[in-house]
């Protein structure tokens, strides 16, 4: 992609949108209000709550005098059209998970998440202390937005199949839903890979058009009664170790702001990151405990699917890397996994299975 | 302890505060101060990043109509009178970690961490999607206080030692430093317990008059310089799986201020504690790596060490179960730990086991 000429377009955008009158900044009393389109039907369980956390916490913390107007899907522009919308002038502010956008460019992969990459508590630490918040302001810039991450759903689970997985070579001609980079890495194993949309997995599994899925994690997949026509469950998987969901300002827009507000949108979105991880979370353990209980056998991939998952992975980031800007992101989101993993590996890894094994026998 | 008494006792110490003139609240010109004691010597590497983080934040978010003015420990009070000095109203908030105030109530280890507790991302799923910040709220309110967690360290770790730990017989008559519940059950493997101040324990090791110690994490360990006078490193340990910080504004104050103010304050602690966890994090895995390439020897401890542990912390933890308000933290802890670990252990952790082992190999 040629990131002048996209800029060009962009201030296009900005000029055609103007004449149309869409959704420009209102300023009535000391108030503003920010519309923010989103990836998201309303209500949506989990996400939905991250977009109005980031709202309500705005609004609050301002006082009302600036106000986030969230709209669903569709309400304004597309599910998948909030980047171009916002870039383009079009509406203020997005909430979206940023690897829908990887057309755009391929390392925003980064701030969503990637197969083989960090968990939702490293990607934390890279993020807000080993200058990931940085590197995605700097992605942001180039189109002008100012992101933040404000939700993250934690890790998603392995999947759902109809028949269980013993080896790689199982996934030999499985007609498997996964999206994204995970698909891309899951195809080289074989797989014919499918991206339905959620409303469609259930009627596909049970027809046999699917012979399995991924999907979010244990609450989620228990609304779309995943355990009715799977019996096996791998909780973890490879594809999204930990989904973060991003807000993104029209850079313009945000520049207008006072520090007070610019800082409060910082804030705000923290907030909604971490209190939605910790929804996700709360509702993930007891949804898991309940299937199991409904008789969902938990599996768990052996080691040369792993190592399968492994190869396709790298096979798959590393077709980005003649991208100066993709390599940079991934160099410092690898070195900084790595160097967590190697605390967290050795003291809350060991430290929670020597919990869990002994608190089981007092 | 007589909770009533206590909140006359503590209606009385705000009455003298005032007639002392301590640090009354200030108000001119639209500017609320708010005079923040704190349990810390000034600088004091990570933790005061989490003090003047929420210190600014709140002062930029309020655009300067709220302003938090941190005193380092003994600037007003000791580092452990913070409790008692905002409860009776002689300054306005603290910060500090709530389980030195298990004095007051042994409830306040939670808000902190307790042996075989939670880890740094099971605490905040509890305290924020499990009910944990309600009821620290709850157990504030007895004592005047609108509390809020504002930092992290992560994972204590287990310890260094001038001799190999090979089974829980080994502690027997060891003279380690451990302040605390974990001190408390330490001491039930037959160690000898002290509760040397930091500034003091490099001297202690250095003459034998310690055979080890617990400080913090590897980064801040290594400030210590506990690599020169101790051969072994025990990442993992059992008695501060995940410590909290917190900040907590005297009530009456905290009543006082705007809705938004009052929103400002309790999303800058939040913010600040994912900052603080990052950083430490972002700092124990470099210094992790430097101290293996010192010659460091890390080690795990082995399986009867950890049910030596595990037996004596219970232990403790079960003698405070008298008090009905201790029992119903602990049982709320307890559940949300569970529930939130029985979906961690079998994907967080089982991805992070093969994604380590096969980044490894490829």
């Amino acid at each position: 992609m040629d990131r002048r000429s996209f800029l060009k377009t962009s201030a296009l955008g900005g000029a055609t949108a103007a004449a149309t009158g869409l959704a420009a900044p209102a300023l009535a009393q000391g108030t503003r209000t920010l519309t923010m389109v989103t990836t998201w039907p309303r209500g949506l369980a989990g996400v939905w709550d991250s977009v109005e956390r980031f709202a309500s916490s705005v609004n609050a913390m301002s006082d009302g005098s600036l106000i986030v107007e969230p709209k669903a899907a569709g309400e304004l522009v597309g599910g998948l059209e909030v980047f171009d919308a916002v870039t383009a002038g079009q509406a203020d502010m997005y909430h979206g998970a940023d690897y829908y956008f990887t057309g755009q460019h391929p390392g925003w992969a980064y701030f969503t998440t990637v197969p083989f990459g960090m968990t939702a508590p490293e990607m934390m630490v890279w993020y807000y202390g080993m200058g990931g918040m940085e590197m995605h302001h700097s992605l942001g810039e180039i189109f002008g937005l100012k992101s933040f991450i404000a939700g993250q759903t934690g890790a998603q689970g392995g999947g759902w199949f109809r028949k269980e997985i013993s080896s790689a070579t199982d996934f030999q001609g499985l007609k498997f839903r996964m999206p994204g980079l995970g698909g891309e890495a899951l195809s080289k194993l074989g797989a014919s890979v499918q991206t339905l949309p959620g409303g469609e997995i259930y009627q596909a599994l049970s027809s046999g058009a699917l012979d399995g899925t991924e999907w979010i994690g244990p609450w989620s997949d228990e609304k779309l009664g995943l355990q009715e026509v799977c019996d096996f469950y791998y909780p973890a998987g490879f594809h999204e170790p930990g989904a973060a969901l991003s807000v993104a300002t029209n850079l313009d827009v945000f520049n207008e702001l006072t520090p007070a507000q610019q800082k409060i949108i910082e804030v705000a979105a923290g907030d909604a990151h971490q209190h939605n991880y910790s929804l996700f979370m709360a509702n993930n353990g007891p949804a898991l405990q309940r299937l199991i209980s409904a008789g969902v056998q938990v599996m768990s991939f052996s080691d040369d699917v792993w190592d399968a998952y492994g190869s396709a992975s790298k096979e798959v980031l590393d077709g980005y890397m003649d991208d100066t800007l993709f390599a940079d992101i991934r160099n410092s989101a690898e070195s900084a996994m790595s160097a967590t993993s190697g605390w967290s590996g050795r003291s809350d890894s060991v430290y929670t299975a020597q919990r869990d094994r002994v608190l089981s026998t007092l």
